[in-house]
């Protein structure tokens, strides 16, 4: 039997306990999860940052502290941890991103809001097929990579813009400054999906949502400094933006007198299109807890000098 | 130049003169379409039954009706009509249909209502991913099959149900009527797609809403007489289904004092799932004119006495 530590807060407890056992017995392994353990039992310490545990040093048997969280800036430091860190490489976060933008996508695409507040009369309102509906990305990383191929198979027209030159199926491909003109052009939908850099911050702003034509519609799954706040709610205002849908925000949780937060035009979420899921992440536990009774190399182990 | 007369309601000339003329050139055809000129110089009528034409005589010269409706039960009858009768066999339709239902089952996933509503607070609410929420679908004919399609493609576990047995790939397939309690026994959402025939009328009623799981969603875009109405109000009621998007009714429009319209837990929308669409049916007009002019066989002919 292999003991193995939930070291998160209290209510992660229901979050984890189902998927990570289901995990554990798909991979074969025997694993006696608790929320305590006397700290010389435990074999694997399942980890948040935030949770209680911050001196590693009882836990002489503990072979590996495997973090839920895919950040480790807040325990990279400490000196007490002497196993084997591991940090969180979900890939439930790219797929939980594509369905999310998918499904902001369709919702813009159908006029689902207009549908589901219209319920006081038979208006029949029937929009044009996907092929008659550019969208277009902005970053073509993993994630937009990733969405560019749900929304082609879905008969999407998809264009996408990123720093530097990228050539991708089914996608037309624009690059560098000079090519954000021409990939905004005939977007009705946009989809922000670029790191937060020096380069890209404000990279929608006064000029660049000109670029668009009238009445397109944003959704920012990103970052929240993509965005110039103060342009977007002009072009709002003025109708050259029909409706924004925000997930990520210069400051988080958006503050409550924010003006976005009452903006007719815009919805806001609370920074959940793409989250570590329980599902797929108490495989990545699993699996390493695996590799550790294997004797083989644990993976995404954390270079402490390097951070990450 | 081929004169092509535009028979339909004035309000449709709006929605389909661009169409049909792009589709019109990119079938290399030199198309004059109005909406008037003397009967005898009619080439060809692109036709709706509710338009004024009603009397084909005086089309002496005219080579094709081409319908742009799928229903032609309203001029199969009409003994003046002695050229050929095409109807609307759109490819559109399954399109919409599947974007349709792909925007709904999205819209049930990942909450949308709720984060559209929640406009005053900061409450993350992360869902299952696609893979943890099976979808079932009653009917694997065109439309079923194509929705499967995407809907696997978006990573949702999609079981079905038809009348007699079928073998897709990555569907559960279920049959008959021992086969409904099992099809719908995990199903957090449920799309209905089947025909309207006596076998199938209130296929959802008191006893198969008790098969679903508590809290499914139910998307009606099929026909509607598939639902036992009075049973899914109980069941609405109940909290057994938690929300229902229906398109479909008895009686169309939906009467305003149907207790559908208010009930909180509903979606009405005015059939509009599936709507032949000006893109695509322009593109079947030009290549039935197309094979006209080549002297080809023209497609989806109908057989006025079989009546379809």
């Amino acid at each position: 039997m292999i003991n193995a530590l939930f070291a998160a807060r209290p209510e992660r407890w229901e979050t984890y306990e189902a998927p990570l056992k289901a995990a554990f017995v798909a991979n074969g392994l025997k694993v006696d999860l608790r929320q305590d353990f006397a700290p010389e039992d435990v074999d694997y310490i399942v980890y948040a940052p935030n949770s209680g545990v911050q001196d590693f040093r009882p836990y002489t048997r503990c072979k590996a502290v495997l973090n839920l969280w895919a950040g480790v800036e807040k325990i990279t430091g400490n000196e007490t941890l002497t196993q084997p860190l591991c940090r969180m490489v979900d890939p439930g976060l790219t797929q939980s991103m594509v369905e999310w933008v998918t499904g902001h996508v369709l919702r813009y695409h159908l006029e689902i809001d207009r549908s589901v507040a219209l319920q006081d009369r038979w208006q029949p309102y029937v929009p044009p097929l996907a092929e008659e509906r550019p969208v277009t990305i902005l970053g073509l990383g993993a994630l937009g990579q990733a969405c560019a191929k749900a929304l082609t198979q879905l008969g999407f027209p998809v264009s996408g813009w990123s720093r530097t030159a990228k050539d991708l199926p089914d996608v037309t491909c624009h690059h560098g400054s000079d090519g954000l003109k021409p990939a905004l052009a005939d977007a009705q939908i946009v989809v922000l999906l670029l790191p937060d850099t020096p380069q890209t911050e404000n990279i929608l702003n006064a000029q660049s949502l000109g670029f668009l034509p009238q009445g397109a519609r944003l959704i920012n799954p990103g970052r929240g400094p993509l965005i110039d706040d103060t342009a977007l709610l002009a072009a709002l205002d003025s109708g050259q933006i029909a409706h924004a849908t925000l997930d990520v925000f210069r400051v988080e949780p958006l503050p409550h007198d924010h003006p976005y937060w009452a903006h007719p035009r815009v919805t806001v979420t609370p920074h959940i299109a793409a989250e570590t899921r329980p599902l797929t992440a108490s495989r990545v536990i699993a699996e390493n807890i695996r590799r550790g009774e294997a004797g083989e190399d644990f993976v995404h182990v954390v270079d402490r000098e390097r951070g990450y």
